[in-house]
Parts: C-alpha cells; structure tokens; sequence
C-alpha cells in the first residue's frame, strides 16, 4: 500500500483526462495527522517548474497537510499562466480538505512548455477526494507514472512505527527529463527539524547518487510527511537509517526501469581522498557517452574509464590507477591488468570499481548504459 | 597539398603495417627552415598518453623541427613501456633527420591500451624518410586518419606567405575518445613566442568550441611550426586572424565528418554577462543527451534547451529567456513562443540561439546530434 501503510494516511488516484490514453492522471495523498510534519527537497535546477515555484515556498514553514501529483503534463516553461493553475489547483485541494493552499504541495510529470487544462485539475481535485482512503496507496502510485513500466513503492517496518513510499521516473529512460517525484510518509513521530535532517541524509546516499543520464529535470521534488499516528518517537539515526532503506529501495526501482537500457551500472571509487572526490569520479564516468556505449556492446573498455577519471579535479596519480569491472581488475597502475576477455557483460547488473589510492573514502554513483533505444524514445517523445 | 603548401616543409604518408587493413598509418612532416619556431596545445586531459607526455616537454624550448604522427594505435595507458616506444620513435626521426630527438613531437592516434609494435614504428620511420616530398602533404594527411571518412586539409594564402594544415578526427563518432590531431606549418617568419599568442588566441575559438560528445581525448595535440622560409613577418594581429581562419575551417571539417550524426548544431549564446557564462551555457546544451537525441527526432524541443541553460552558474534571470531554433523563436521570455512547427529540422545544418539578456558577450560552440549510429558505432569499435 506504499504511502498509506503508515497509520494517518489516505490516498487515491483517478483518470480525469489529462493524458490521452485515458491512464489514471490524477494523485493525492492526505496526512490525517495528528502532527504535520513534513520536510522536502527539490531539483537543483535553476529553470524551474512552476509546481516546485509553488512547493518550495509551500513546505517552509514544515507543515504539508497533502501532495498533489499529476501526470500529463508538467506545467513547466509555462509563464505566470502556468503558476496561476499550480496555485488554483493546491487551493481546490485546501478548500475540499479544509485547510490553506499553503499546506499543499503540488507536482507535475509529463511534456514540458504545454500548460495543463486548468479546469480539468480542478475537477479532478474532487474526484480523487472523493475516492481518498486508506487503501489508496497503490492507486496514487500509478497515477503519477509517465513512461515508467511498473509503479514503484516501498515499506519499510519497525516496531511500532513504518515508513510507505512511492515515486515515478523511469531512470535513463528520461522523457521530458526524467522528472523523479517521490512521496514518502510516516506514522512516526518526526519533529519537521529532524524530519529535514533525516531527509537531506537519505537523499544524498540514494537519488543524489542516481545519474542516469546526466541531465538534470526541471519537477524533481521528494517529500516526507510525519503524521504522529503511531505515537512512537524513534532515535533519529533510527529514523535516518530507515528513510535511508526506503529511499534507496526507491531508486533502485527507478534505475531498473530504464526500458531503454540493457544494464544498470554501479561506479564504487574506493580510496578516495574524500567522498566529493568519489562523486566527481563516478559522475564523470557516469556521463561518458563512450564508455555507456561500450558497456552496450558488452566491451568492457577500461582506457574509457580512465579518460574520464582523467577530467576530474580529484585527488590521484594519473599514472597509478586500478579498475575493475565485474571484479576482474582489467586496468592495473593505470596499464593493461587482468585479461578482459574474463569479463562478463552480458548480464543486465554491471559493477565498475575504481581505486584512486589517494584516501579511504568512497561513494557509488548509478547508471545506465546507451542504448539504441534511448536514442529512439528520446528523439521520437514529442514529435 | 596542406602542410607543404609553405615554403620549408616536406612530409611523407606510408603504410607500415599498424593498421590490420593496410590502410597507411604513418606521417612525417619535416620543417626545413631556416628558422624551426614552433607552439602546441595539447589535451587537458589528466589522464595523457604516452606520445603527449613526451611531446610537452618536447615544445617547451619552442623549436619543433619535425613531428611523427601514426594511426593504428593510441599508445595510452601502456605504461613506462609505451613511453619507451614513443621515445624510439623520436630518436629514430632524429637520427635519420640529423638533429635530436628533443626537436620531435610525436602523436599517436588509435586504439587505447593496446601497444604499438615499436620494430615496425622504428622501421616505418625510415620508410617515410625516404618518401619525404614537398607534395606529401596530402600522403601526410591521409596516413593520420582513422574512422575519418576524409582527410582534412587546409591552406590559407597571404601576401608572400601561407599557412597549411592537416587534421584528424571524426567529430563527435568518436571512437577512441575522437583523438583530434592537427598540425598547421607556415612560411612566415614568427617567432615562437608570437606563435604561442596565435595558436592560443586560434583553438579558443575553434576547436575548443567543438564539444561533439562532452568525452575529452587522451591524445589530443595541436603543433604548428613556422620555417620563415619566405622571408615575410607579418604583423601579429594579421597572422592570428590567418591562423583562426585555417583552425576554423579544419574544426568545420571535423564537425562535418561526424558520420554518426545527422545534423551540425550551432549554439550561439548572445547577450551573456562574459563569454565564459556564453561558453559555458552552449557547452551545457552541447552536452545534454535529451537535447541531441530530440534534433535527431527533427524535434525543436525547446523546453530541454531550457533544462540544460538551468543546470549553469551563469547570469540570467530563469523566467526571461529566449531561445531560436533556425532564427524560429519558439521560446520567448522562458515560455512558448512562435510556433515550433515553423522550424524545419530537416537540413543537416541547425542553429540554436540563446538569448540571456545579461549582458553584451556572446559564444558558438559547435556539436553534432545523437543518432543510432553513434551508439551503433561507439559500442562495436573495439570488440
């Protein structure tokens, strides 16, 4: 039931036009309290949607009552008219659940520079209340899926307190920029301080580390809503290391939904001299188009590691690099290693490993490779 | 006749069995005087091949008198024994030449982690030698190429002196990192320090505006030498706008043999607060695999264009840009504007224009779109 198996939660979802195949198009998950907590991030992106203009002024205070999602549309590069329906719409919602629009978050999926139909929102917003219970969790999930092939949830149990999440996305495979939404609720007591903390932790291990490929959306929004209803108030690192289970269950769902991709690549860069050195590294290895090429067609080409790492600012002598992939160590002190005729890239999991021997931290960033089909969905989307 | 098009230059191209199909894969250019100023510009790449390890201590004195170049194998990543080979090789051009192997650049250009068969590059050099003609420039330029389809030449004729050019590279279908190889050779008496300014003023704006596919070779190696066999010293200004002419027209050449790609993309970014917010806005769309993979679909999907200018540290207010696709703009103040329809992507040749109203600096950075056969190209060169 994702988002309503914590107890304080209702939710639905419903098809109310938006999308021309008469998909459910329309979510709306209500946090029945007793508290309101809630903490949230966003993308990073400087051109933002007017959904996230809206949100991130909505969830300052810490309170969010209830989020909005739409597919069908983003609202995004649609002017001061498309802000008008953003508005309009977390008003409806406010206004059938009797409380203020700026309890509401709203998020939209789906084209983008195509204003959505105003009047069909507004409507839909009473149909989905109608339809709100605490069954909805399933229904909400999948109607806030664009191109993604399977709704993605998760719970995460403990003793007297639970965590339900859902998010749309469809990892490499980014139409309209691959815009990740995610909901997560609890019935946990949260103070909205430590909420925001426990967040900004999970998301940094989990979607900040997800590079699909290398483009940035314009929606991206993640909140976390904390409704008491449990009565149990868990040690923060308790709560931490939950929300951090369920957020990296969530992206892993979202990376093997790329339908475009043929593997799902995880870059761990040991001994780094930092974890920001280990980003970069795998980030830039991450967005060579070269090397997700070649794991394509199954070429496990280290000296395209290599020149990507060799991009980078971090910490490392160019001359004494290690990479392995799928654990054969192909590159040794940055020269030929292990014969890479014993690498196996047929399989859909890849592992790429990097030693920088400058340190001893590490980070794991996740990719796709490219494919023809990325090509073919991202060119044919809009046209 | 290219790089022997000037007084004081011979070259030669032969096979020497590098290349499995017996294609030639080598190319000496030999500077005869009587003055042997020279500048280079190599990758920034930290992780550097053997062949521009040696070479950048080659230039530092500013004399070049010859430059070796072979296709068929990068020499990268091949360890303290690939630079022994790259050494040989310099030594072997200056022993037959009668000058020091410290006066030899050496580029290499091909697959990466793979040795060069250093008998047959040691033997080659003799080869060549004994072909060295005053019309090998067209030998020259033939023996460097790779997944080139043609050669790239260029001559640039002035009033009593001349500049020529060779170049490899096949834009953004680049395989092995699409090393770029150029050298030019000039007639005019300029000394090296003058050549330096030139050649630094020259690649800034054309080949680093090439950003075909964002991956940054290992090899790459820009050389000019100046013999002043003509006699002529033009004033500076006069020789660098020459040089400009000759890099463009060699970086235009480069772009256009992208046999990948189905399109040429312009993205010019005016009314920037500096030409590094101008360059680093067109490198971002450059880059954005969405954006390329949509001209491919023959699809103005402005709204990517926006998502990519967002992710950028540039000046510009996110709800007042312009964007033009072929001078149609269909993105007026950060939301829709003329019709879409009206832009014909059908030509091979596409101009994006950016317009961030902050400013009066503006930038071109040249790119190629994703296409099935860059994929198709990328993920079956080396297995």
């Amino acid at each position: 039931m994702s988002v309503t198996h914590p107890a304080g939660f209702v939710a639905a979802g419903a098809a109310i036009g938006l999308k021309s195949n008469g998909n459910p198009d329309l979510a709306l998950v209500v946090n029945e309290g007793p508290r309101f907590d809630s903490a949230s991030v966003f993308t990073a992106n400087r051109c933002k949607a007017n959904p996230v203009l809206w949100s991130e002024q909505v969830v300052k205070d810490g309170t969010v009552r209830a989020v909005v999602l739409n597919s069908g549309g983003a609202n995004c590069y649609t002017g001061p008219d498309g802000f008008v329906t953003t508005h309009r719409v977390a008003e409806e919602v406010g206004s059938v659940l009797g409380f203020g629009a700026v309890d509401v978050v709203v998020c939209s999926t789906g084209l983008i520079g195509l204003a959505n139909d105003r009047q069909r929102l507004i409507d839909g917003v009473h149909t989905v209340h109608g339809l709100l219970s605490a069954d909805g969790g399933n229904a909400a999930a999948e109607a806030i899926m664009t191109t993604d092939s399977v709704s993605k949830q998760v719970v995460v149990e403990r003793d007297g307190w639970s965590i339900g999440g859902m998010a749309k996305g469809a990892g490499m495979l980014a139409p309209a920029l691959a815009t990740m939404l995610v909901v997560l609720t609890t019935d946990a007591v949260v103070p909205a301080e430590d909420l925001d903390k426990a967040l900004r932790s999970a998301t940094r291990v989990s979607f900040d580390r997800l590079d699909s490929d290398g483009c940035m959306s314009t929606n991206d929004t993640v909140t976390v809503m904390a409704s008491g209803a449990s009565g149990v108030q868990p040690a923060l690192a308790d709560f931490t290391t939950a929300l951090v289970e369920a957020c990296t269950s969530l992206a892993m769902q979202l990376l093997a939904d790329a339908e475009g991709a043929d593997h799902e690549i995880a870059i761990t860069t040991l001994n780094a001299a930092s974890e920001e050195d280990a980003m970069e590294v795998g980030r830039s290895v991450a967005r060579s188009n070269l090397f997700k090429a070649a794991v394509f067609g199954k070429d496990p080409n280290w000296g395209r590691v290599l020149a990507s790492i060799g991009t980078t600012k971090a910490a490392f002598d160019p001359a004494d690099l290690d990479v392995a992939m799928n654990d054969v160590w192909v590159c040794r002190n940055s020269g030929p290693g292990e014969d890479p005729g014993l690498v196996d890239l047929s399989p859909r999991q890849v592992t790429v490993t990097i030693d920088l021997k400058a340190g001893d931290a590490r980070a794991t960033v996740w990719t796709n490779d490219l494919t023809h089909a990325y090509v073919h969905e991202n060119s044919a989307y809009s046209s």
